[in-house]
């Protein structure tokens, strides 16, 4: 499927390279009109500029027009700063003269919380879509092309124009986020981006959008994202596929957290998938590096940016400070990164140098005795080690000690990366050089750690996608059609435990041998055609956990058994469940020697069906030990949920049991995850609670499953 | 037990507020002597200033005198810069002189590796316990008196003169850190010492001794630390406890992953016990707040230096940007801490002033629409909702609104705290009156959100410290000396599990019916008297883990299987460990109903013995879902630690299961506790793997015991 149009795409390019931008809502006062008037006159000698409105003949020396039809040519981009309700039909003029695209300053739609609104912005996308006039907005700031230098916005920060240009694409739903915090500390950091766009309330065009815009730009290298939510997620995880076929690294900060975790689930899967932890899995299934902070969107920007691949895991750290050695050295290590021992060579030549003062290890302490020439030589030794993929420098940044820095960079194609330890308020020459020449800089030694881990993990993401490809959902066969038309069709919302099985047997989820009894003799006919033990279930629609209601009873290893636990069964139902449907009892196969695991989907308004997958019983329910991923998913997807989820050492053959059989549990998670996908929009909940993972060889079985509908 | 007395408080005291400092190895040039009389030449005219070498008459304007015996006065400290051989005949000579302290610059000790300079530190050591006079170093930096405004250093850099004078004590071991990032990093952030201290190698004085010192400072609020390790660290725990009694938070960073959790280990307790996760656990017990940054360090210290007592602990949060609020109160949540919802009348009060735009709820998003006016007015509202214990404002600062924000904080008696959003170069004049105010300035979301964290942590554990005090431990009864005296007396590296179980006993740790047979006729009358079923076990002191060597056997009903179990055994430990000594067959009970944990200790070489708790099984294995605590502990402590295991929740009743007898579990962890301290030096680990936990009102039963000894 393919979200994206040319016109589209031609649209979006007219919006960020503008050659001629109008101004409707232009005003000499410092109001938002006044602003962005003020803003794009900054490009005045390479871009026309069209103040509209009919108050005015002249604004700041540009002659006005009174609308848009007036203008002397087609605009590229029209900032739209008018009452909200004169909105659609200053689009519509425009679409009329010709305009390539719309800037939705105007506040007063959906934020406003009341229904008319909501409904004139849906209006408004229309009017985008149906003119091809595409807009950001409404409610956004506007956007900036910081590698043309042209502002269109309305921030009231001046400051960003002292912003370098860089190669970084920094897309943003909250249009103060984008023209405050990033702004400013990007300004602060030395750090450079290519375009900064702010989408607002996305009537037409959502951030997804931008990002494939960028994709196709060659002056961005990695996609910055401050999103809220998504209108369509399914929508951003093709960007983030196209981006990963790129090689366009995205990081993202994803704030809002929805309470659809807390919603009334009546299955396990959905009480326990949080709607942020499938949030954290659709990022991590799909090479998105996820931060939490704005310094670090933008320190772990800058890091994949101007980092080379990173091929060897090895990190070689040098410092004057032993402290400061250590600190970082326990923050990588915390981090799960690597500093390998130098080889002899290394070490000889290091000590060399040093004449016994300081270390000549891994990471190098190489004191205040080592005198400024000394220091390349060092680094030198450091960064050609076989296993070194990084070097990284701490110190305060003194020229001398940042040209050497420099100069070990240019002559390897490893990435070096620095740790400042001094003032951040008197910054160093030094400093500025290693800004100037691109080499990313850190404050801290825990932000320089995570941010490492988070490139490591990047790569090797990128390295497993590039060979494995990504999941892909097959096409429904016709008994699985049939099922979806029968679960469409179906009055209850909740299937029985049998339904449910023979539903799972259409996508070849592997269930127990079981039969449906109605009264004790049938059950007993059952129990010796599937052999003893043989386990006896309540069979209802009504009643979902079965032990509750003493509606199950395992381990009947003759007839007595059997009727007798019939009996109990029905009693107890009858007196805790007395309005319950019963379609009989289910006998079944006692399967006792697998290792009892939970896979079930849920569905998330936002993400749509997401997978779940945990050990069973306890360590789901205490732990939480659960590993989610969006719906379909593919081998190496399944293969990553179980190696996720701690308590799976469990399926290795934990004290003396067998090893389960995995590759059977990796089949079953790829059928559950096409199952869902298959089933999105009719089923509500799906519940494999227990899945037994036999012994290696004998594959797994369901010995409950749970569907819901909507 | 007191580790200080008060000629050694008198001398550090001279040390850090000096009337007369001598310099010994003064020189001209810009080295560590130079340095040093440089930098205490700036409080010359408050402090008399000596410089010491034979070599000058003078230097930079001071007469310079050829030995400290030819100084004019006993000096309160001497700065010794001098060769490595020279600085204990120096000492001597400042000892003889009447001096009251000596800091040691001079390096060439312990840090050099050798055998023969370790034992001159041991020396140096000595000689300045024993001559009275204490000295920081050697291999330090110096220190720093900022209220007074006296440096006594080598740093080699001269901006940290103009550091604000504060209430936060900094002791560093890292002279590079305590003069190079802890001094640049509080230019930059506005935040003042009282003093800075680097220890240096210790060979005398360590860490808890100069804070020891300053919990009897007034101007020290707040104790800043950076350690690499403790020589003493039970000395550190007695000088938290300190800190606890009066009040003055410690906040760490602990450098330096010792691999004392790779050592060999013959139990899972000292398998699963990490040297940093028992260094948390100590802090965590002894309310030390620890974190791994340095900008994190000078964060929480600022913020628990200037925040009044937190007795609320709601959150208002105020910005004028949506997305820094959504942000902002995503890290608070993460972090587990409350945004309460606004009460009506607060609403109403902030809608009036918004009239329409923004939202009044918590957090606050007043948008750019409110003016500089009617910010104070909404945070006044917000400040004195009655579940609200701190108002976090977040901007960038601009100077009415700093003003506004100062005047909120003097009007209440809450905390206010600020994130900066702005560019970290182009310091606002806002924020340097925010500074200048002492409110605790952020400059990112996650970090505001984790110090917030770890300031409603320090309170809340200071609370619960103040009613219920700290662990002791008693004396040994003559039956745990005696028990003691055999241990130490044994041969053997291991003691049987009988012996391991006797030895329990002792310290009232309820344990299983058992008894030793040496045929099977003995196992017979055994098992009859006990009760069946039972447990065969083979008794050696060689065989550790007994289901390795098939050397168990449980659930044994009547007589023909507790034969038919000696048998099997004794045949399968002759196979798979012929040269075990075996003592026996040891017949127990049976006990099949309570939930399994593990309780053990291990001795770490510089924290002592480390109590551990955890769920039995695959739990600890799989998942190490353990709590680590210092022995011994208080009931409180064992409380916290069955609290802080997440499969603790099976011993609430998990699934229709009973709950578990958690006093008795409580009870049993002290216990141990109490044993591993009265026997440190002995025994060297210490495991109860399982202990069973019995349902309610039954007790818990040591299953399995290891002891061994050195």
């Amino acid at each position: 499927m393919t979200y994206w149009t040319e016109p589209q795409l031609a649209s979006i390019h007219k919006m960020l390279n503008p050659r001629s931008i109008a101004v409707v809502g232009a005003t000499e006062r410092m109001q938002y009109g006044g602003r962005f008037l003020r803003s794009v006159m900054q490009a005045g000698d390479r871009v026309n500029i069209y103040p509209v409105n009919p108050r005015y003949d002249e604004l700041l020396g540009l002659p006005c027009y009174p609308s848009v039809t007036d203008l002397p040519e087609s605009p590229d981009a029209v900032g739209i700063i008018v009452p909200y309700h004169r909105v659609i039909p200053v689009l519509r003029e425009s679409a009329e003269k010709g305009a390539g695209s719309g800037i939705v300053i105007s506040a007063g739609f959906s934020e406003r919380g009341v229904e008319e609104r909501r409904q004139l912005q849906l209006q408004l996308g229309n009017v985008a879509r149906d003119t091809g006039v595409h807009i950001s907005g409404p409610n956004c700031l506007g956007l900036a092309n910081i590698k043309d230098d042209i502002w269109a916005c309305s921030s009231s920060s001046p400051s960003g124009m002292q912003l370098k240009s860089g190669n970084i694409g920094l897309v943003c739903q909250s249009g103060a986020s984008a023209f405050g915090p990033f702004l400013s500390r990007a300004l602060g950091r030395g750090i450079g981006y290519s375009y900064i766009v702010s989408t607002g309330n996305e009537a037409d065009l959502e951030a997804a959008d931008f990002v494939r815009y960028m994709l196709d730009d060659d002056d961005t290298k990695v996609i910055a994202l401050f999103i809220e939510g998504f209108k369509n997620a399914r929508k951003f995880m093709e960007v983030a596929r196209l981006a990963a076929e790129r090689g366009k690294p995205i990081v993202a900060v994803k704030i809002g957290r929805s309470d659809l975790g807390a919603r009334a689930a009546r299955s396990h899967t959905a009480a326990l998938t949080g709607s942020d932890e499938a949030y954290d899995a659709a990022f991590e299934q799909y090479g998105v590096t996820r931060v939490h902070d704005w310094d670090k969107l933008l320190e772990v920007a800058q890091l994949l940016a101007d980092s080379p691949p990173v091929r060897q895991r090895g990190i070689a750290l040098v410092s004057h400070s032993g402290g400061v050695c250590s600190l970082t050295a326990d923050n990588l290590g915390d981090a799960g990164l690597e500093l390998p021992e130098l080889s002899e060579p290394a070490r000889n030549g290091i000590n060399q140098i040093l004449e016994g003062f300081g270390w000549a290890a891994n990471p190098a302490d190489i004191t205040g005795h080592a005198s400024r020439e000394t220091v390349e030589p060092i680094m030198e030794h450091m960064i050609t080690e076989p296993g070194v993929g990084a070097l990284l420098v701490a110190s305060s940044a003194g020229e001398d000690q940042a040209k050497h820095i420099i100069n070990v960079r240019n002559r390897h194609d490893k990435l070096v990366a620095f740790l400042y330890t001094g003032n951040e308020l008197g910054a160093s020459g030094g400093l500025d050089l290693l800004k100037y020449a691109r080499i990313p800089v850190f404050h801290s030694p825990q932000n320089l750690a995570s941010a490492m881990r988070q490139l490591h993990d990047y790569y090797d993401w990128h390295e497993s996608r590039a060979e494995a490809g990504f999941a892909a959902l097959p096409d429904m066969s016709p008994e699985q059609r049939a099922a979806l038309a029968g679960l469409r069709s179906s009055e209850r919302s909740a299937l029985t435990e049998h339904e449910a099985k023979w539903v799972l047997d259409k996508w070849d989820i592997p269930t127990t041998s079981e039969r449906r009894a109605s009264d004790a003799d049938e059950a007993v006919d059952a129990a010796r055609e599937i052999g003893y033990p043989v386990v006896l279930k309540i069979e209802s629609p009504d009643i979902l956990h079965k032990t509750e209601v003493g509606a199950l009873a395992a381990g009947l290893a003759d007839e007595r058994a059997v009727r007798e636990a019939f009996d109990r069964i029905m009693n107890s139902v009858a007196t805790h469940a007395p309005d319950a449907e019963v379609k009989g009892v289910l006998v079944q196969e006692m399967v006792s020697d697998g290792v009892e695991v939970i896979v079930g989907a849920s569905y998330d308004s936002q993400l749509g069906p997401v997978l779940l997958y945990g050990l069973g019983g306890v360590f789901v329910e205490a732990l939480r030990d659960v590993a989610l991923r969006l719906c379909p998913i593919s081998r190496l997807d399944a293969r990553e949920m179980v190696a996720e989820v701690a308590g799976s050492r469990l399926l290795q053959g934990f004290r003396g049991s067998p090893k389960a059989d995995v590759e059977a549990l990796t089949d079953a998670l790829v059928s559950v995850s096409h199952m869902a996908a298959h089933l999105e929009g009719t089923v509500a909940e799906l519940d494999i609670n227990p899945l037994a993972v036999l012994p290696e060889g004998r594959g797994v079985k369901a010995l409950d499953a749970l569907i819901t509908t909507h």
